[in-house]
């Protein structure tokens, strides 16, 4: 399936140049499209009407034809998409959609978006994450002389998780805290991110803290609040970021709300939780010890983030100044039966956030469907599960492993081929605007599933699902341990602690190839900023470009090997293109006599080519 | 392409028996596959979280399975879909949801849909939809006696529009009145339609009269208050329903409340329109006549459907009755900028129409894409131009005929195949519940587009779309003349005054077919509840079936003599099913030995047949 000759557009600059169009402007698009195409023209929506305009031919050269549109930015969100004619006998009318092109006729949420509310900050472009479980990346010397809490199972640092999943899984113990990660932080500059991301720091009578006892001060546990503006400051004296972790769907039950409101019908703090008349309440999926928030009280709204010292506000600012937050269980945050507060409640907290700190960043958890709770002027961005690692596990997982489920989604995670996981990814990337998408966090694992060492199998699927992490469009976390290739078959059992004291252990190799790519993704401007123009895909293979307005990189993922991929009229739809290896050992490329570029057979493989 | 063989559920009572959930509920819904699925999950989304079930086979006979699975509809609008799995070798892991099977995974907004808000009017799936434009359908003795308008151009009835398009043509006046509607009640009654719709007969000073000049009378040129009494108690005399058109994104520029605003910057009536600092007003798409309501307005709320003598109430009320209101340009009301009042409107409009009548309708104009605004407790229906007429056009359209735009769409209609229009309406379809598409309407013209006739060219043609009209879901809506075989190349030049003096110009053919299929629409509940499942389509072909609790019809609708089409597995799914022709002179189906049923392959051609 080779679709370099398709007609394209996407949100990057190379085709929006303003990438922040204020309410009312005018601004210019451009579409790329072959020369077989003789018109084109823009249907953007306007106060909830289609409008038309003609695109001109900007420029023409090597076969490939530029044209250029505009479209008024009426509304916050704008949609826009083209009718691209060849004429009867080139494949006639097709519309050019954020899903690809088509030659039926398409409803508008598929449609390209302008979005004239305020940016996600600039820095999360280039950001590169690096997620920290506390309890199990590294302990101080401070931590041996803390004694472990009530409700801990203590463990062996050096064994890994003996309960894989079970009742007692939130109870295991291992005592990491954030000096640990502080004296760890070279190890994080080694593999080269940038921003280090923590799981929940507060108090709780858990392991994973998702049930805390308390927004105002950091778990003694950890070291306090003095330790994490220790680790604050390191963190920012390397010019990194640090993003904390915040509940806004539930507390714990040990939190001092739920202990008033359970206590006293006629407390403040009752309205700000579901009870019925019975005196039950609402729970995060029925688990009572996480008690549902109730975000029609107003009470709640100003603890959390209207109030002077709001939970959102104040560990923004000095001496902890978190660069922003992540946000637990965002997809139902707001939701219960009629109550629909969700987009009200982000769009309210990323204001918080903003108010706090305008380079803050507010990025929801969503293991789902996210694609219904962005580009509304609340979360900036997603972990993309559905749209990026789910797909990926799908292709590059090894049929050995068992998976039984994925999140929750039973029967585990099929084997799909290429086509059909361009076609997930597009499916989700489609309804979401470029800078939504480009905002969210591409992952492969993290505290809550398997680790994709395991998923995949072994050392050089990993590095194509690494490769993949590295240069398609959206922010990279890494989830603490994978870059050693750890192991792990599920949340609990990838949970493992950091093996610094059995460095024999690490697998260098994974390590280096990690480090490799992360450079490349952080020295590659179209790697962070580039649009995304598929080439090809079968099977095993996945071809891409990454265009920015200076220059195009041209990526090859195959999960095996299989016949070599001929990209006729290759990256520019031209002839004479060269392409420069920068990664993956690969020779360079150069056009056959008719202009065809051949790239190798061998798999798994990873690799990526300059273009010029 | 054939559809026989895939996994099927519709939002239809064969498939979902509780059509009108409660919130809170938990219903059963069934699943049909072949006998090679071996297992089948349910996925439904509560409170923001996906939830996974197991559905039991319920029953099996002749190699089809009836899967049995539940739902809680948790939430007001309660999405669900089904992973069915057929093993590595028969396909594996694919969702059946609401636009097909797929092996890849999918966002949720294509998932099919409980909703717990009250259904729309259960007669809305019965009723057959004839729209007037009153300007256009008879004269009574009364309308001799009226004088023209101070704008009119006076035209001889018996002579279509001499201008097609231009800035004549809404002043292009010949004199139709409601009384004049009230004695051609006959002619309604022998087509067998059962609704009547008139476009607006509010004072105006165009024969469009979408320009209002007040919302309080009836306009004198149509006969005033009186004759709106005289035909609403004619058309509910005979059982029928009588519908009114309303316009909530803007008044007409002569409106009291207009005049008042304008004159006065303090009058109540400023903040009900949109005035910039200069005193210059919006209005729609720059038409300065139609300038545009604010819905920010309490005043206006108050006025057009919260007050005591409301506009909306006054109308459903005796001695007028009108039994709800196609609501114009639906889809631009309340937004405009950063205003997004639309789906807050909708839910208010719904209201007073529910409140002043528990059996009122509201259903929206929406040229475009309506997907968005339906399912939201407001607007319980749409014109569906976009999943219905538009593909039905590019798929039956004559090359001859210049549709030089469609509703300002550029470059006219394509041709496309028969899977190309299923993808489309597959597209629509899929994005809103069951019942929403159910009780929208199905048009093939109205009083803004070109007429069928012109479009498809003869009466063979004509008859498919008609055919397709009255058999797929939704509620057909005839305009006006369109069954006598009227021709027009678009909005004004199809208002054609009904040609009641010149009998020899009807078709009659065409009109027989109209009521033949009318009549088998009304008397064959499946056409009315069933639900739909695609069977096959190609280039020239559509091939459906309706099916209901007690049997399902088989539909062809072919627009070219092609190939005979083998329906393999026919229409059960398993061998033995007859069919006997209701509709189209076609021979009764019989299975051959292999069990495969053959439909001829002459065209055009609509052929209805009740399988057993």
């Amino acid at each position: 399936m080779s679709m370099l000759g398709l007609p394209h557009h996407d949100g990057s600059a190379r085709y929006v140049p303003n990438q922040a169009p204020g309410l009312g402007e005018t601004v210019p698009v451009f579409v790329r499209t072959s020369a077989s195409v003789r018109t084109v023209r823009i249907r953007s929506v306007a106060d909830g009407e289609p409008r038309y305009g003609t695109a001109v031919l900007d420029r023409e050269a090597g076969g490939v034809r530029w044209w250029r549109a505009e479209v008024e930015v009426r509304n916050p969100v704008t949609n826009y998409r083209f009718l691209v004619d060849s004429g009867p006998t080139g494949g006639g009318q097709r519309w050019l959609h954020a899903r690809g092109v088509v030659g039926y006729d398409v409803p508008d949420n598929t449609d390209f978006r302008l979005v004239a509310y305020d940016p996600p900050p600039e820095w999360v472009r280039d950001a590169v994450v690096y997620q920290i479980f506390p309890d199990r990346f590294a302990r101080s010397a401070g931590a041996a002389e803390r004694d472990p809490p009530d409700w801990a199972i203590p463990c062996d640092w050096d064994r890994t998780p003996v309960i894989g999943r079970g009742p007692e899984t939130p109870y295991q113990f291992y005592g990491g805290d954030l000096d640990g990660i502080t004296e760890r932080l070279d190890h994080l500059d080694r593999l080269g991110v940038n921003t280090v991301y923590l799981t929940p720091i507060f108090p709780a009578r858990s392991n994973h803290r998702y049930d805390a006892a308390g927004f105002d001060r950091v778990d003694p546990l950890l070291g306090g609040d003095a330790a994490l503006a220790r680790l604050a400051d390191a963190v920012h004296g390397r010019g990194w970021r640090l993003l904390g972790d915040v509940t806004s769907n539930h507390t714990g039950d040990s939190h001092r709300w739920f202990v008033d409101a359970i206590s006293d019908v006629g407390s403040p703090e009752r309205e700000m939780y579901y009870f019925d008349d019975g005196g039950d309440y609402e729970s995060w999926l029925g688990v009572k010890s996480l008690p549902k928030l109730n975000w029609g009280s107003a009470e709640l709204r100003r603890r959390f983030h209207t109030g002077p010292d709001s939970v959102l506000a104040r560990w923004l600012r000095p001496p902890y100044g978190l660069d922003g937050w992540r946000v637990d269980v965002a997809n139902m945050t707001g939701r219960r039966g009629r109550d629909a507060y969700t987009t009200e409640v982000a769009v309210a907290l990323r204001r918080a956030v903003t108010e706090a700190r305008p380079d803050g960043l507010i990025v929801a958890e969503h293991c789902h469907d996210f694609t219904g709770d962005l580009d509304a002027d609340g979360w900036q961005g997603t972990m993309n599960y559905a749209g990026f690692l789910r797909p990926v596990w799908s292709w590059l997982r090894c049929a050995e492993v068992d998976l039984p489920d994925f999140l929750g989604v039973p029967d585990g995670v099929p084997r799909r081929d290429g086509p059909e996981v361009l076609a997930t990814m597009r499916a989700f990337g489609s309804l979401v605007s470029w800078r939504a998408l480009a905002a969210s966090w591409l992952l492969l694992g993290s505290h809550d599933s398997a680790r994709i060492r395991t998923v995949v199998g072994d050392a050089a699927r990993q590095e194509v699902a690494v490769g993949l992490l590295c240069t398609l469009p959206g922010t990279p976390m890494i989830f603490a341990g994978d870059e050693l290739g750890l192991t792990g078959r599920n949340g609990e059992d990838s949970r493992t602690p950091m093996p610094w004291r059995r460095p024999e252990t690490w697998d260098r190799g994974t390590f280096d190839r990690y480090r490799a790519l992360v450079a490349l993704r952080r020295s590659e401007p179209e790697l962070r900023h580039g649009g995304l123009r598929w080439a090809y895909a079968d099977a095993d293979s996945l071809v891409f470009l990454r265009e920015g307005p200076a220059g195009s990189l041209l990526v090859l993922a195959r999960r095996a090997s299989a016949e070599p991929v001929r990209l006729v009229g290759a990256a520019s739809g031209a002839g004479g293109v060269e392409g420069v290896n920068l990664y993956g050992g690969a020779p360079d490329l150069h056009p056959d006599p008719s202009g065809a570029l051949t790239l190798p057979g061998d798999g798994p493989t990873f690799q990526v080519w300059r273009m010029s």
